[in-house]
């Protein structure tokens, strides 16, 4: 059997993007300003630049270039795994019996194992041409730390890896990995910095947090002038980076005449949903298309379902810029029993503002449900998904089922933004049954939202 | 910069390969058959087939057909994970500031890891179509009960994986990865078994041995006879499912007009090598090529290069057919230091009479060597390669290296089997200096060679 469409589509490695799309300048009310999280005023680039590298911060905060040209030193590093394939999910259709055609942008075929080696390379490519000789990052699930060991091992930087302590205990592989690249890894909270001793004095047994391990990166960077922190989520920039995985799936999608009628993507901080979704809310802008745009979280970490939009610190320390999101509070905690990563308490201010506009629909979903998704997944389409990519599988199971009982031939797209490899701990917890759902409560919200402080923007 | 060649060569789906090559029928002379393990008789089909299922007994001693079609329910299976990219090493030739143009086929882009998923969809497919209901098999490092485990996944059938005790404790990730496509795991040798009872009375700490685990996989397929034994190297029908690797490599560069002069794989049981080179061979065979031909096995299981070349059973309870091969003799059990696959006594008979007459050459591989080899490879391919592979790319940058000296532009095409990502436990080892090689003395390798029964095959 012939089929016209394959099951694996590969752009051409000349068709592959040479400038990334900037979704805000093409957004009719662009989202609120960061301010400084010292003066509540709306933030420069040059403050930006003691903590970012120059062209991190200049992006960061560039609002009317479209396109953005990717320089042919990083296209290099980017031909060593891109294109990504975008797989046409037969056996999951078949599977699911459904007359909606599924198609997902897998961002697993590299070492790290998922999509954050996109804004990795970039950010360590620019510091090393801004003439910096080390960079200082966390990492949660492990998935960025992983990206930018391997970034720094191209670029030749040295780098501080802050890895919440709980993942590092879970996933003492991802330390190997970004180990064998040449990266130092630390368990946060640590008593390396100040931010992680204050932690760890307050509960000394913690497992960590992103927001705390953002904390002790940024403070470590802060040692030296030839060191910057970098960020793998959240930030403008790193969602600009991303948006080569939506101009990728678009180009594909286009090569046969295809147009998606919903597009889903797992979010945490925001970066692979938003970099999945920029180009075709775009269209949606330009009233080109009607497609439906859905961000999927965990049911423990609901930061834009239960979340409150206000200005917030991206870390626990109160040190970073504040940015207008969803926001579950800095202080937030995901429950122990949590497995993936997408613990983040923000969300990135483009996404948090086109969820507001209702531009952006979400879902919380309970991890049983996706471990179930992801096995019904492995099980047929092969791929062993990664926890955090699992969220996107089981809305995309959904809209399929609710085609079969609508008798709709949509066109569905997700992104399968990593793989599980690193993850056997929960899916062994998932498989002998230890793995459960515990409901969050109302109480266990408001001790987050005591964190955000009380910052108007005017 | 355009590049004339792409960094990855993707066959279209529609240019896969629908049969696979069977080398033998190519060979001016045969292999020497297989003999029967009670009456030193020359195997039948029959005979096999209480073993195997009747397909795979049936390719097992066609030395007849150049080309066996691919069925359509294989075809639709490799569809899931194929065509591999074969990739040019553009970041590893720079590296070495070689003249070389060096060229690898990459089998690792699927969950299971490696090359192993080639065969595995066969021996499932024609297990499930004869009216099988369960396999059995072994695995050692666990690559290959990773892709029965999938192969089984996908065609629903049931599955009992033996796997080296050494090796399960070694990397418990393999066996949740096997248990979440729903095959049972046994850590080998067991007291589930004759064969496994025998081994633990004679020594209760043995860390298990693939031959052992071979005697145990083939005892328990024969408690029903709705259950056949699978093995995933050694065997023709597998290095003629395993052909496809070099079909699809061989197409890639014909599309280039290139021609590889050293084809190099890494070489346990011989499948993956076997099944890169095989039309390779052919050519050269048919006077159309001067190509060399490099088997890398480890200095700790040296089958080619130390193993005398001779009849011997495939197992340490002498109870499967006698094949005429390059072996270290069932009785060999490679230093406990060693820390990948390759640990097999024999090596595929095909390839050991390729050998034999000078077509193949060999050379064994300390493991630091060849860890730094993996590490040089990951930092500037991006790609972490699974410790077997590593053997291929260590001979690959020695080759490279050759080239510099003498100034050659050779093309060197070399397999990259597959991942490291379940590996780190050796990574780990490599990486803190715990890792050693200690020499093989002639002494260890005549206790294996006692094990080598006194059969001429006349």
């Amino acid at each position: 059997m012939k089929r016209r469409i394959p099951t694996r589509i590969y752009l051409a490695e000349d068709e592959m993007p040479d400038a990334w799309y900037n979704l805000r300048a093409d957004m009719p009310t662009k989202p609120a300003p960061m301010l400084h999280p010292q003066t509540f005023k709306p933030i420069t680039e040059e403050d930006l630049r003691a903590i970012l590298s120059a062209e991190a911060a200049r992006q960061e905060l560039d609002e009317e270039s479209r396109f953005v040209p990717i320089p042919e030193g990083i296209l290099d590093f980017y031909r060593a795994f891109r294109p990504s394939p975008l797989i046409r999910a037969y056996y999951l259709e078949k599977a699911l019996d459904t007359p909606a055609e599924i198609y997902y942008k897998f961002e697993g075929t590299n070492t790290s194992g998922s999509h954050k080696l996109n804004s990795a390379g970039p950010q360590a490519f620019y510091a090393r041409e801004e003439g910096l000789s080390s960079l200082a990052t966390e990492t949660g699930a492990g998935q960025w730390g992983s990206a930018m060991a391997m970034a720094c091992g191209f670029y030749g930087l040295d780098l501080s890896v802050y890895m919440v302590k709980v993942s590092s205990e879970q996933k003492p592989y991802r330390k190997a990995l970004m180990e064998s690249y040449g990266a130092r890894v630390i368990p946060s909270p640590s008593d390396t910095t100040e931010a992680g001793r204050r932690i760890l004095a307050a509960n000394p047994d913690s497992g960590g947090s992103l927001g705390c391990a953002i904390s002790e990166a940024m403070e470590a960077s802060r040692r030296s002038d030839k060191c910057r922190y970098v960020l793998g989520s959240v930030l403008n920039h790193v969602m600009l980076h991303q948006s080569v995985i939506g101009l990728e799936a678009k180009a594909a999608l286009d090569k046969y005449g295809l147009r998606p009628d919903i597009v889903i993507g797992c979010a945490g901080g925001g970066s692979n949903l938003g970099g999945l979704i920029a180009p075709f809310v775009a269209e949606r802008l330009a009233g080109k298309s009607a497609a439906r745009f859905i961000a999927v979280e965990p049911a423990s970490c609901p930061t834009l379902t239960r979340g409150r939009y206000a200005y917030d610190f991206g870390d626990t320390a109160g040190t970073t810029p504040l940015m207008m999101m969803r926001t579950l509070g800095a202080g937030f905690m995901p429950a122990p029993g949590h497995a993936g990563g997408l613990r983040y308490h923000g969300m990135n201010p483009v996404l948090s503002k086109l969820h507001n506009d209702g531009l952006l629909e979400a879902r919380a979903e309970p991890q049983l449900a996706v471990f179930d998704a992801a096995t019904r997944f492995m099980k047929c389409e092969g791929i062993l998904p990664a926890p955090e990519s699992a969220h996107a599988i089981k809305a995309a199971i959904d809209e399929a089922l609710e085609c079969r009982r609508s008798g709709e031939k949509k066109t569905i797209l997700f992104g399968l933004s990593g793989t599980g490899y690193f993850d056997m701990t929960a899916y062994t917890a998932y498989n002998s049954g230890a793995m459960t759902d515990k409901a969050l409560s109302d109480e266990d919200l408001e001790k987050g939202f005591a964190s955000i402080p009380a910052v108007s923007g005017d």
